[in-house]
């Protein structure tokens, strides 16, 4: 019937695995898209169905090789705006350049903003995103951006283990309101790490303020990269007493030499989202892998109905 | 002669003191301009001397009527651009709604966003600020900003004190990242405070992490509006057993009753920046005022002269 | 249900009367917003109910206090648009900033259109005004702009007075156009005053073009502020032989001492619409206020049926 | 010698006269530049000397076959842009559409904020124009805009007549204002005239406000294009007893058959500015030209040297 | 009903058989619309019905008095956008200026991208239009851009006259690859004609790149204009022993002395279509007029009713 | 000094070789930049050295991993303008993606277009290209773009060949303009060749238009890719009867299995530019690379200087 507003959901190649997983969860099938690569690199986009006229969702984590990713969504949106959707929203699980969101040191970019404003140039009229490195990224759009957190799904699996003597560890001072948050989920103590140069041209050291001796530790951050600074902060957990040690992130990276260092390591286990794909045969291991895809499908039916949606995600917990 | 760029500074009228302290470290007086308000409250400006291929700075603090000092800042670029100033640098020693940089809660602004979209549609080049609430709102801009800290200020005097057995501490997680750099400059220790509800419904309570008995706390945010939760901070430290209290921030708003709050507390002293006026009868006693006054001179005569404005102000220090 | 459009009038603080009146006359109530400020300034706004995909309206007042009220509306404009209202239309009874329209002197702003401006990117989708100082205020936007004008309403109160012998003057040559179309409704005369100055260095006088001994005067203008050139107007009137003098505007903006000078003038009555709020003291003497508030219901509910806003009010009485 | 500023003045060919005169006050010779209609009314433009990095004046008066000469102008300003002009200035003389500044009836375009659009998005960055139909015009343009007046001149040219028993006539109340500005540069009277209906579906009959018996009118407007109903406005005035009429407006347009009606109307002259070219032929009789190149070599010039334009014209007399 | 959308096509005055031809085609009137001139060339627009919140379709080939026709388009487009139109296509049958869609030589415009700029600055959402000269100028809009082509219908008519030993003739080498296209189409061989001057100096000829000799040509161009080189372009395929010409082309626009030239050629026939208006006294003779009406009422009714407007014309025609 | 420009050029990391053959030429060094790659793929970029108020020239070529090269130049332009360089150029000599420059089928993107608007957005405000696969993409920048072309280069490579009996072949219809000018340039014939399939369901061939027997032949592309349908046009060329076969192109991307397919193929020499970076061990043999540095570095000198680009490069060349 004509006018009537339809959704299509496509899905990049990025992540393909949480795509199908929304798609389930809405009870609908993934939009048709063909997507390839020429011989020198160039990626090719058309859509297969009609989208004139419709909502179209796509669903893409910059991640992976992540210009290629990026680029894919790009052109992805340039063509729907062309093929004359009515509405276009960028669902991004993981916004990669995220922690790229200042100058920290002179004559620096500023790509997480770069970022936002490539995906507005393309046409994007909503972003749908979650656990931004920092809530200000949402600032950096001028189209409405919807900022879900992993949060809850990660205290529910925490408080399901029924861990004793929980303390939540921010592995650096930056990351201790995000700590808090989860601490106060889990009823447990908060520690806070910062590294330290007891004197000029000494040695870096990692204190722990906060007591966890004979505890454990849950590490918490927005992102596992290639998990150097993790394994340093577990080894300072374990020399401050702490007698278990788990690491949890909405983001599991893992760059290498990342799968490597974990499998070594002293930690209980690595509880991460699949905002990332994590490889099959690393998650039967160490590593815990929990699910968002019914987070991000209800997200994209209320805003395909209209409906609120901070109604089914506790603001509180928004970044 | 024709075509040689000048430099102007005109001052709104929210800091002048500062204004004039720039001015003079510039070694010129400040631009010519008549700023007025007419009796139903519309504010009128008109500059006084040709502004016509200049480079004009407006240095104004977003402050005291907030809304007032931030339309007197949009009137005065306006009317910069209509009257061909070869560029406008808008030079924010305080940049009010730093604080509502993200939707913490469904459905709100962000409004620290929309400031800088009011600043660019008005017609601003480029924008000189200090110690923003985040180092993200740079971000909101497409222009260039450059974002001084008075951190080395503080520091200094802080050190020219020669305070004895010194923590920095954070008045909750949050602030935690910059209250290490400042404990860093100064080779004090650092600790961090955060609320609290050990049961629930129970009264929420303020936690020290880290040791704070018997030395010198030092405060610090990036700035003092009313003064509560820093009132309740110094009393959780002295409960927590420290000797002496310091407060500092760059920007002291002391909006009431911050005043009197403070007349009361067992603080030695408030250390706070020239960014915001401070009545000088206020300046005598408890509360200490540094000048930034060199600092935004030397970055307007950098950015003026085309040199580097990071030569001058150790990136390191950069928030 | 899903999709389907709704309609909401949220309104600002600095008209509230108003507002209420336009949600009486539409037969809803206002929509529920937290509208609050900081100690030091700040104003901040928060829906409380959702607004994604709805038809916005937001009702405010460029008036009292100025600058605040159009901060106000500014990030009102802004949380709805990141709460992905569907469309949002600023509805402005009083179009503060309205006489600065044009470069008068040099070097001076153009701030109406700096407030089209800042309503622009702040992202208003349209705007509904009266009386608006010059029509070409109009063009200040890219959005449709419906330009109501109260003067059918002035007219209607004017001759259910039955006035004899009846002249509407325009106080300057400026607003005799408008005059002229009040005249032309109420069947009257029209007389124009300029001052005048009779040899160099003497005194400006004012000067009545047209003959109005004996008969009632009504002095037109599209607002009243101090009533400064009101009162000289009236003087001139009485001195020329006016038997008695009104005085109307769209805009009874009253800004001190207004409310004095009126009080000990020889002025039969002074007839204003509530586009600025007049405090409920001074409506019951000389002061006799009209509403406008069906109009501006009819208006938003046209816009909203997508019916056409012209049909009901008569281009011909447009600006 | 490399990135020394040029000056370049091109002239569009709906006023060349008119470009020539600046040039010449200039000291200059106009840019070299070829314009050439295809066959099918296709515009041709090419720079035929470069004007990369120059400052470029592109003068063109939007009239004769007026959107011929308007889409000459924005073809003359892509090609600046695209050929690297520093900076692009349109010196438009008689600004075409002006009188469409905004709706006076539903469903109306606002022509004269879309010619400043269009101006706008082909790269304009500044607007030098003379005696717009309406100030707010300026307004239209986020550019800045240098607004001319030739009230002084042509008051010169009226001083240097000697009239005796001077009366400035607007010819309808919109024009009153600026009739009070040549009447008081005259020292002279002012009248008013407007159209009434004395009764319900009587005849129109224009009347005059002010005593015009016995002296020397001089009928001001900003343009002159049919004549039509300046013709009525004289039969008005020698019926009111005016012992001779003189004509007077910016810009001399007339549109067929305003030659034909000046012809044979009892007028003593007809006084206009070069802004629109008129022939030749036209000028020897009744029909007297002045020049207004001066003024816009002066500004110009003033504007290339980022010297003040407003000290060379009194602001005082900018509409 | 309020808010459900209404379809209304309007027809500008370059091409109202075309229009009208469309409207019959989708079983509905045209939109009632004035459209006038001023006596100095200024034109005037007004929908004399409401378009708030309806689909307007404006129709106008940018042809005959092409300026004229395109400022025309413009403030149609700038009327239905202030008039609250939810969207505004421009359905452009013949696009001007297409030729100039590049720099061929220093400092000369790009006027197709000024053109597509200028219709976007208006605010045109979508534009339909056929047989560009080069496809790329779709990429100067942002908006999207639906591009018919009457390839298909030149074919059927050609195919219709079931011509022998027939040969598609690219009158240059940049019409090569269309010429291809319609050779395929009509089971054709290719010929290619290019300029080339055997020796420096000497007199450039056409050279014929493939056998035409005893056969039918067709050359096909995307306009016909002048007729010059079409002319010069017949009388090279007569000398190299062509039995009979077609000429063929989407847009005939016909530009003196096009007309003189055919009549004394030796061509059978000329085929266009009626994107420019043929005066009828034209179309009994030697050119034959093919109607893309029914072509253009399907895109419409397709966009209208958000339908694929690819699955209705094969894309693999598509320039 | 201050305020003196200064020019700085910096190569991105996709043809180091040709950046330090431009900066060789021009007689500078190239701009101290950091660039690197986090683990996780992101590209990170800091300039080393001052850019505050010089003119930023940055080389990249968009080939090798072709999203990175595009990312790693959108972000060296975001940190150039962040640090407020006065003017921005891109240098790109092979623009990637340039081949999808229309909609050739329903639903596709125009990635040429998106290309220009990320530069745009990111902060370009020139750009010089080299023979864009189609000049009309000129059209997708707002900024200046500056088009040289390798054709003189490549023209006189073969002029000092002295090949006899030379014709340049267009590999398909739609490069026929193009080596239509390199064969005027070289004084050589003109053949053009294209696909066919002689009844329906046949195998496609290829038939070559002009005759080639006995001669040189030259198939002259824009870039060259896989080579595949290089291979097969060499050898219909040599069924054809030809007796020698080169290939040249601008761009040699030679994506795998270029090099092999080359290797075995009866060409006599493939002439490429270094626009794209070729290994050494390639260049040694059949595959012949010159160089276009110094056209670069000439055109940036006058770029720089204010001083015409087009009286270098004869306009006629431009494609």
């Amino acid at each position: 019937m004509p006018n009537s507003t339809r959704m299509i959901v496509f899905s990049g190649t990025s992540n393909i695995g949480l795509s199908e997983g929304i798609a389930r969860h809405l009870g609908i099938g993934l939009g048709d898209v063909k997507i390839s690569q020429f011989a020198n690199g160039e990626i090719y986009v058309r859509y297969l169905e009609s989208v004139r006229g419709a909502d179209v969702f796509i669903v893409q984590s910059i991640c992976g090789s992540i210009n290629d990713a990026l680029m894919e969504l790009l052109i992805m949106v340039d063509a729907a705006k062309r093929a004359s959707a009515r509405s276009i929203t960028a669902v991004i699980p993981h916004y990669g350049y995220a922690r790229q969101d200042k100058k920290s040191a002179a004559r620096e970019p500023i790509t997480a903003k770069l970022v936002a404003d490539l995906l507005s140039v393309a046409g994007v009229d909503r972003v749908i995103a979650m656990d931004l490195h920092q809530g200000q990224i949402q600032g950096f759009f001028d189209e409405p951006v919807n900022h879900l957190t992993a949060l809850p799904i990660l205290a529910d699996y925490f408080s399901s283990l029924n861990l004793e003597n929980c303390t939540v560890v921010s592995p650096d001072v930056g990351r201790a309101k995000v700590c808090k948050k989860l601490s106060d989920m889990l009823g447990a103590d908060l520690a806070i790490m910062h590294k330290e140069r007891p004197v000029h041209n000494a040695v870096e050291v990692v204190q722990v303020i906060g007591d966890v001796s004979g505890g454990t530790c849950i590490i918490a951050d927005d992102m596992i990269d290639t998990g150097g600074s993790m394994i340093a902060s577990v080894d300072s957990l374990m020399q401050a007493g702490a007698a278990k040690v788990y690491i949890t992130a909405t983001h599991g990276i893992f760059s290498p030499p990342a799968f490597d260092r974990f499998d070594s390591a002293p930690i209980e286990e690595i509880v991460v989202c699949n905002t990332v794909p994590i490889p099959p045969e690393r998650q039967n291991g160490k590593i815990h892998v929990l699910s968002v895809a019914s987070l991000f499908a209800r997200a994209i039916q209320n805003v395909f109905n209209d409906e609120s949606v901070s109604e089914l995600f506790d603001p509180d917990f928004q970044l």
